[in-house]
């Protein structure tokens, strides 16, 4: 943990009485998601601003983890907290059936900037209720049931949702019938496909795919969703050709493809959507996260011409009480013209190309314990691994307790050096706000470089 | 529609030209909940105080509908309002695994307002939410399959949920695989039992309740999820004895009682939760909506000791970025501080006792259309039909089109008089915020009784 000493952050509320007391309301009365009640210690946050955040015993946080990748604009930007203040002074709430200008002019922004004819806006509180709600629409536009998604995927976690997700926390609300079929997407360090380049990693996983649909019976898919670069499960970015690949299967069998751009969109990748890099346009886009920075609970579902035309005299059936919140939209609104007028996008592009890309690949070579670098714009992974040469990782997939003690070594050495990561499994990402400076990122760089000296313990390398 | 007189409300807004181009790029853009998006015509809103709203060519609406009844504390609540700027200013985000003090705060208020040892809150972005996770709690807890709802209700339209849900709108997400079976709630009104008083509706309703559980296997079923007054649904009051008496039938066989608050808590029925009437306590309880007026997008599950011992070392498996968000939490505690300092819960129930309860039954006397009022606090409906000696709906179960005119040309109605109804099926549901004051009330109602001289035509009555 470093000494507060940022210029422009204040410590006014670092009172480690009060952080003791909010710990303690915390304990009595919070329940946390994914977590056992009693063996989490969370820790107490007083403030945050841009790329830092601190607790309330004045140790300061660089924040590698833009929270749960949602703070694309950083903490507490100034123009997305005054449109938040404004828009609370003029109409806080509104319900979905009214015109709204905030509301309005939030999926008119959206739309302009969503790939092809993605121009129908269909607002929700977050991530999981727009994947719920692309599939919804999907199974009723072509009166099928089945929906494929992959396994190393996240989509959500309410029911329809966290089915179609392929890592282990489906395997607790797992129903086995809601119409989900597993496919692997393409993955090439950790090859299903035992294929030796990109070129082939992409065409045997599009034959995968294609042996997937004919098996199931094309007339029974309703949809394809694949994250478009997978953020949780790896930051896997797609081989070129992947994404096409799978459009032209989706068109040949009428199958709607929908892209889950809720992590990888809204700049992470150093474009506006992660689609844009291979021009792709799927049937459906869902999105959140981003689109305000999670400043207000908003989400959405980006509609092409023909599935909205669908419901166009049939009354769509799905809703919800805050589909396009006011102060949500008034949020987004702010959010899209900042990272417009800020070049926070072209930004998260720069800090890929010229520090974290050559950055994490220079850490690579150094430490015997990252076996692969992989990433574009501000969202990294480093995959972790006990030998450069087998490719074991770090940890057993979905490990816990003594099996995990490598990983959670190296988490809590970034944390004690005043870095907060971001972990999953095997791996760390490296997911700092799109709005994070060159020397921020060095800094950041610096201290994962610092805390990668644990990992390295755990390796073969260490070992022999 | 109604000339802008009231004084405190404002119009600076009012510009038809700027109404029409929200709307304009309303159509283009906004795809909306619940709708066929060429058929409907939103009305472009522009501002909004209290129990009023306004559009933009001057017209004012008195809010008997609390937009989709959330708004119990009204429109622009200025303690609210200063609440989400305070905060938006300090934290407006941060993931869930941290201790917040506002997320702390609104925790504990909540768990002091809700009934017996529900004492931990687990927070989410809405009702839809509370319910898929107050249902993965239950299944969990109980390693119990099967989910007991009524016909008559609504959870919310996520997958678990809308397939709780029992009226129309489950329909076209129906999977018949969710573990759901349904049941029938009493309603003497319209029983299914054919009986002749409350007492016996309630228990017959019971018995029906212990026999569909012991037909499905008590040992297969996890939960009981009830409204405890079942909200758009009908205003359906349960009879005395009847949440007492699933209790009984719940811990009989080890079955989670599962109370859906999300519409009728939070001062609603004149009490902080619905529950409170019977001194009922449930397993587990779920809330959004009244909880922070929809200020900002909230809900949660309030969770019993017994049932958070069972996540305390083993990972509850669920989530959600938002979870616990600052923003929403602030709001929340504003929300609740103000409702309990301004006495807000004790006048809805005072309104529903001196105003709405006697002016609503007088209203039915001189109006052959109203065959049944219900209700409590400001929580009524109206049960409109086409002969009270046959109690034949006004309109068909789901009617659509000319079919469901009657109620159609009832609404319009109300809205060209400046009254703003929430009209569902053959009913039209009183729900006012809980601020309302005596002469808005009674201004209310003088618009509705005109209003149903419209209902009146479509009757027996003035057929005959």
């Amino acid at each position: 943990m470093t000494t507060p000493s940022s210029p422009g952050t204040t410590f006014a509320d670092a009172d480690p009485a009060t952080g003791a007391a909010v710990k303690a309301a915390d304990r009595a009365h919070v329940f946390h998601s994914w977590s056992a009640q009693e063996v989490i210690d969370p820790l107490a946050v007083a403030g945050a601003e841009g790329s830092y955040f601190w607790d309330y015993d004045g140790n300061r946080y660089l924040d590698f983890s833009s929270q749960l990748v949602n703070t694309n604009i950083g903490h507490q930007h100034p123009r997305v907290v005054a449109a938040i203040q404004e828009q609370a002074a003029r109409l806080a709430t509104f319900a979905p059936a009214f015109a709204i200008d905030v509301r309005s002019e939030a999926a008119r922004l959206i739309a302009e900037l969503t790939p092809g004819d993605l121009d129908k806006i269909f607002f929700t509180n977050g991530g999981a209720e727009a994947v719920e709600n692309a599939v919804r629409m999907a199974r009723l536009h072509t009166g099928r049931p089945k929906v494929l998604s992959a396994y190393r995927s996240y989509h959500g976690s309410t029911a329809a949702a966290i089915n179609l997700t392929g890592d282990p926390r489906r395997w607790a609300s797992d129903t086995a019938s809601a119409g989900v079929v597993h496919f692997w997407g393409p993955y090439l360090y950790r090859s299903q496909f035992h294929a030796s380049d990109e070129a082939q990693e992409c065409t045997r996983a599009l034959e995968h795919l294609e042996q997937l649909v004919a098996f199931e019976g094309p007339q029974s898919v309703a949809a394809v969703i694949l994250e478009t670069v997978v953020g949780t499960g790896g930051v896997l970015v797609p081989p070129d050709g992947y994404l096409a690949g799978v459009r032209e299967l989706c068109d040949r069998y009428g199958i709607v493809f929908i892209l889950d751009e809720v992590m990888a969109g809204f700049g992470r990748t150093g474009r506006w959507f992660a689609a844009d890099h291979w021009d792709a346009v799927p049937d459906l886009l869902t999105f959140a996260k981003g689109v305000n920075s999670g400043y207000v609970p908003l989400g959405g579902v980006a509609i092409s011409e023909r599935i909205a035309a669908t419901f166009a005299t049939r009354p769509y059936p799905g809703g919800l009480t805050y589909s396009g919140h006011p102060l949500a939209c008034a949020s987004a609104v702010a959010t899209i013209n900042a990272m417009r007028d800020e070049h926070i996008v072209e930004n998260a592009a720069h800090i890929g190309e010229s520090v974290l890309g050559p950055g994490l690949r220079d850490i690579a070579e150094r430490h015997p314990s990252v076996g692969e670098v992989r990433g574009m714009g501000v969202f990294w992974a480093l995959d972790l691994v006990k030998d450069k040469i087998t490719r074991e990782p770090l940890v057993p997939y979905n490990a816990a307790g003594a099996d995990n003690a490598p990983m959670a070594d190296f988490a809590a050495a970034c944390k004690r050096s005043g870095l907060w990561p971001f972990v999953n499994m095997n791996r760390t990402h490296v997911v700092p706000p799109c709005t994070i400076t060159e020397s921020e990122a060095k800094e950041g760089l610096g201290l994962l470089d610092e805390a990668l000296s644990v990992a390295d313990r755990h390796t073969a390398a260490a070992a022999g």
